[in-house]
């Protein structure tokens, strides 16, 4: 079996990208940054995703709120009504910082695969969640690395790039995702309840009502 | 003044890298990353330059030891001895990390400007000490942030990427650096004292020797 490295935040989105690389028969290891996010709730329903799957699991840490600029890295409150523009909550160059150190263990693996959730159509604006970057990362992959400059091509996937999120609910439920288990909120507490109110949440139950799917989302 | 990112090791050619950015005018804001390495008095290192300079310094840990696969992050010996082929002191992404870590600080200070010390003569073959890498980080860096998608054109300068140590030495004598302050060697001590026989100490001390300068640095 192949190898790839599978970018699991513990949101709905990467909760069904893993599903998704494993039906392809890839040998999945998944990889968590905690960055000092606001919200670390994520970072355990990420251990009980990889846990539930039976995949290796590894959570790197990175301070990113030692250069803040987030309502999700910074004490910046986190907006509870749709904003015009790019939001608060986007992390400056995360997307970029996560692909790097899959880029990393994937090195170290052997693994020519990185699985990512980035999508282009709830992606809230945000630069680093378009093709063009995926691609721009994937160029720069295969010359960073002692394993894409022997010839051994990687690449990034981002299968979920032209799904919306009744898209990706109704994905996650033919593959069997357990979404009970995954948190979206943005100011989830530390028992993974839901505000119901930020972006990330709105967004989530928007989908899954769209999708005529019923949403395990326990809320404050 | 225009801000500009330093990546800032504690070694030479970042030390080199640095009085260049100042000598071209811009406002410095040193980052170094401490990512498990080995060699912890470069951290040390980098501290008394950035404070020599009174430029603003930001250290930001992320932790490669626990992906290691590197004789600077895992429990495998530093060679002593010349190498064939990539040396195991080479760190998978390394630079694609830090990199990424300047570029979300860039952002954060609104500093278009990143530079950092790659270069491609005495690079031992690490594939992202090369040209085509730092050309393809850039053209991400664009893709990547609100800035870039905004139109303020991100560089990444590599100045050193032409030099050989002999040059890096006589461009930093030229330009003040005090390379007392500067620690190069893999495995030094918590004095940042040197051993004098891996790959880093012997370019170091060659490059000293060709440019015909003393080089400060402190032996075990």
């Amino acid at each position: 079996m192949k190898k790839a490295v599978v970018l699991l935040s513990g949101g709905m989105d990467s909760a069904v990208v893993l599903a998704i690389a494993r039906e392809q028969g890839f040998a999945c290891h998944a990889l968590s940054v905690s960055y000092g996010q606001r919200h670390t709730s994520e970072l355990e329903a990420a251990l009980r995703l990889a846990a539930s799957c039976g995949v290796e699991h590894k959570v790197v840490s990175v301070d990113l709120r030692s250069i803040g600029g987030s309502a999700l890295t910074a004490d910046i409150d986190v907006p509870e009504a749709p904003q015009d523009g790019i939001p608060v909550t986007y992390v400056p160059a995360r997307n970029t910082i996560m692909l790097s150190i899959a880029l990393g263990w994937a090195e170290v693996l052997g693994a020519n695969d990185i699985f990512c959730g980035v999508n282009a159509v709830d992606y809230s604006g945000y630069p680093d969640c378009r093709p063009e970057f995926v691609e721009a990362f994937e160029r720069l992959a295969n010359l960073a690395t002692v394993s894409g400059v022997e010839g051994n091509r990687l690449s990034i996937h981002a299968p979920l790039m032209r799904m919306g999120k009744a898209q990706i609910a109704s994905e996650g439920r033919r593959l069997g995702v357990d979404f009970a288990l995954t948190v979206s909120c943005y100011q989830a507490d530390a028992q993974g309840r839901a505000c119901g109110r930020c972006d990330a949440c709105r967004l989530r139950a928007e989908g899954f009502r769209t999708a005529g799917l019923s949403d395990p989302t326990r809320y404050l």
